[in-house]
């Protein structure tokens, strides 16, 4: 095949996980990177390759059996490489999986950048510059994360603090990744200059697989047999459920071999995390009639027949319906639906 | 036919109206007195006929050319006659009718007693009673209505104004019929023991004939005619578009031949005007799962497939279906519902 140019990455892309405060849109059996959640007509996950494909030599998609038909039909023709998780793994196996993949094929020194598949990102020129940056950093030999400067103290990320160290152009040496913080602590990381982690690891794919050598010796064997030989089951099965982040990132930071590229404000990331998110992308639709009910939207699923839809005195409610299931939230809770998704794991699991 | 007792009366019950605040489920094809609104079972049509044979001699239901056919087929074995009004001419053509049917096979002495088919009484003993007492009234020579003693400063109601004046055991002369109030006038009809308008009138048949002779001649001559010889649509539709409450109620105050019943504040009456009145009497069903959302109810019309519904941080939130048409509201909005409908006559009649 084609050589590595110094500009391109091979883009791995695991798509997976529900996205439970999008409930009942995003189900297990059509997860939230399925769905058209911008209005535009693609779907998140067709959105995200997209993306890509200008920066990329190659795309991956990594997903788990049960979504690889619906995967497959949605990216056919994009020319996309889809690898299939025999069994969910968690995002260590999975972005593991096609890391070896590529450094079978395109060797050590091929710089991959995996990018979650539900994601958006509006500002593709600035998403650009930032991966330019980042590929910089790999090529130095970091393990290198996109950090978004944060617009408010969210507690719904983890947060990257960035050291004054810079280790190639607009890229410094991480001092550590924190969890999600409570409110207080939020605002201090804004105000000390904390960024985002939006789960964004761009690396030379030999940097992974020399870190997992020693950082978890069994999961870079298995998956150095999986890339030689072709996906054994059995095999697959045995691999550890981790994060990357507390696989590779954490440990990598401890010892200072990551790195962070700052995105400008304007790169327009969302995680699309809950339907405030989405309303704000536009991805929601008005009820046809609204009287004293400023911001409320409606959303339905696929086999919802169109009805007519007035909303009276509840501002910024969220109405979202499938076939089986109806939401009523309003935009100030929409962060609680996931309370929704833990009764039914309890009680109603057919409806998850 | 049997002769009259001194205690029975000949109930007629006008079922008209679609009950505007309970859009989408009360619809013009469909009105609310077809509709199951206590989840008794039984719609409030036939829980006012129910709660009417104990008192009544006979029963006689006042409804539209097109609601006719379901008024039959809920009514079936119920003892009922079913008078058809080929067009709508208000309250007063509709009682009026029944009135002198009754007047020709009963006599002018007979005692009619109109009660709407849309509202609710739940303490059928005291219901009881104030008919009772009524029938009283209605054989001294009055129009005597039942005048139900305030629980709140409701805007919603016509008030009473009763007189010292006692005409009969519990019977008193009215002074004055006073239209809906706003809300700082209604406090003062509270305050001075003014009773609210719950439309029910009882009167000899004869003492609305008489009166019908004097304040709309042609509507006496008109209804002696149908009654005589049969329904004839083109004297129907030349009939004057009144409610009783102008026809008849109001001048007849004026000249001191009005009197009121008061009712027991136990008497459990309710017109059912809202979904919040619906939900007080046990006509809504409860979302499957309530998180932050005490209060909120869902009801569901015909054809509404049966969904898994779930309500996240909106307090007393009212979410009611039908197939073409969804409302979303909150107790405390339900008067507003007749905003939608308002919109609607303009927009979508076809929905109304």
């Amino acid at each position: 095949m084609s050589v590595q140019t110094s500009k391109k990455i091979h883009a791995i892309v695991p798509a997976g996980g529900a996205g439970t405060r999008l409930w009942p849109l995003s189900r297990r059996s059509h997860p939230k990177f399925l769905l058209d959640l911008t209005g535009s007509g693609k779907s998140l996950l067709q959105e995200t390759v997209e993306r890509l494909w200008p920066l990329s030599e190659t795309v991956t998609v990594v997903t788990g059996a049960a979504h690889v038909g619906e995967v497959k039909e949605q990216l056919e023709g994009l020319g996309v490489r889809v690898l299939v998780e025999p069994t969910p793994r968690d995002s260590m196996a999975a972005i593991g999986y096609a890391t070896y993949v590529i450094r079978e094929e395109y060797g050590a020194e091929a710089v991959v950048g995996s990018f979650a598949a539900d994601h958006v990102i509006e500002n593709i020129q600035a998403f650009e510059r930032a991966v330019n940056k980042a590929v910089g950093g790999a090529s130095a030999g970091y393990l290198t994360t996109i950090g978004i400067a944060p617009t408010e103290p969210s507690t719904a990320f983890g947060y990257i603090e960035p050291s004054a160290d810079e280790v190639a152009p607009g890229v410094m040496k991480v001092s550590r990744f924190v969890e999600k913080p409570d409110a207080q602590t939020a605002s201090e990381y804004v105000t000390q200059g904390y960024l985002w982690n939006a789960g964004m690891f761009i690396a030379q794919a030999g940097t992974i697989t020399a870190a997992l050598v020693h950082l978890l010796p069994q999961m870079d064997s298995t998956l150095s047999l999986i890339a030689a030989d072709g996906m054994q089951q059995e095999l697959w099965d045995s691999l550890q459920r981790i994060a990357i982040d507390y696989a590779l990132a954490e440990p990598l930071a401890a010892k200072g071999h990551v790195a962070v590229v700052r995105a400008d404000n304007d790169l327009g990331w969302s995680d699309v995390g809950d339907f405030a998110a989405v309303a704000r992308l536009g991805g929601a639709g008005e009820p046809a009639l609204r009287i004293g009910a400023e911001g409320s939207v409606h959303l339905s699923g696929d086999g919802v027949p169109p009805r007519f839809i007035a909303v009276v005195g509840v501002p910024g409610v969220v109405i979202a319906e499938t076939a089986d299931s109806m939401l009523v939230t309003d935009l100030n809770h929409a962060q609680s639906v996931k309370e929704v998704t833990d009764w039914l794991r309890l009680n109603r699991e057919d409806l998850l």
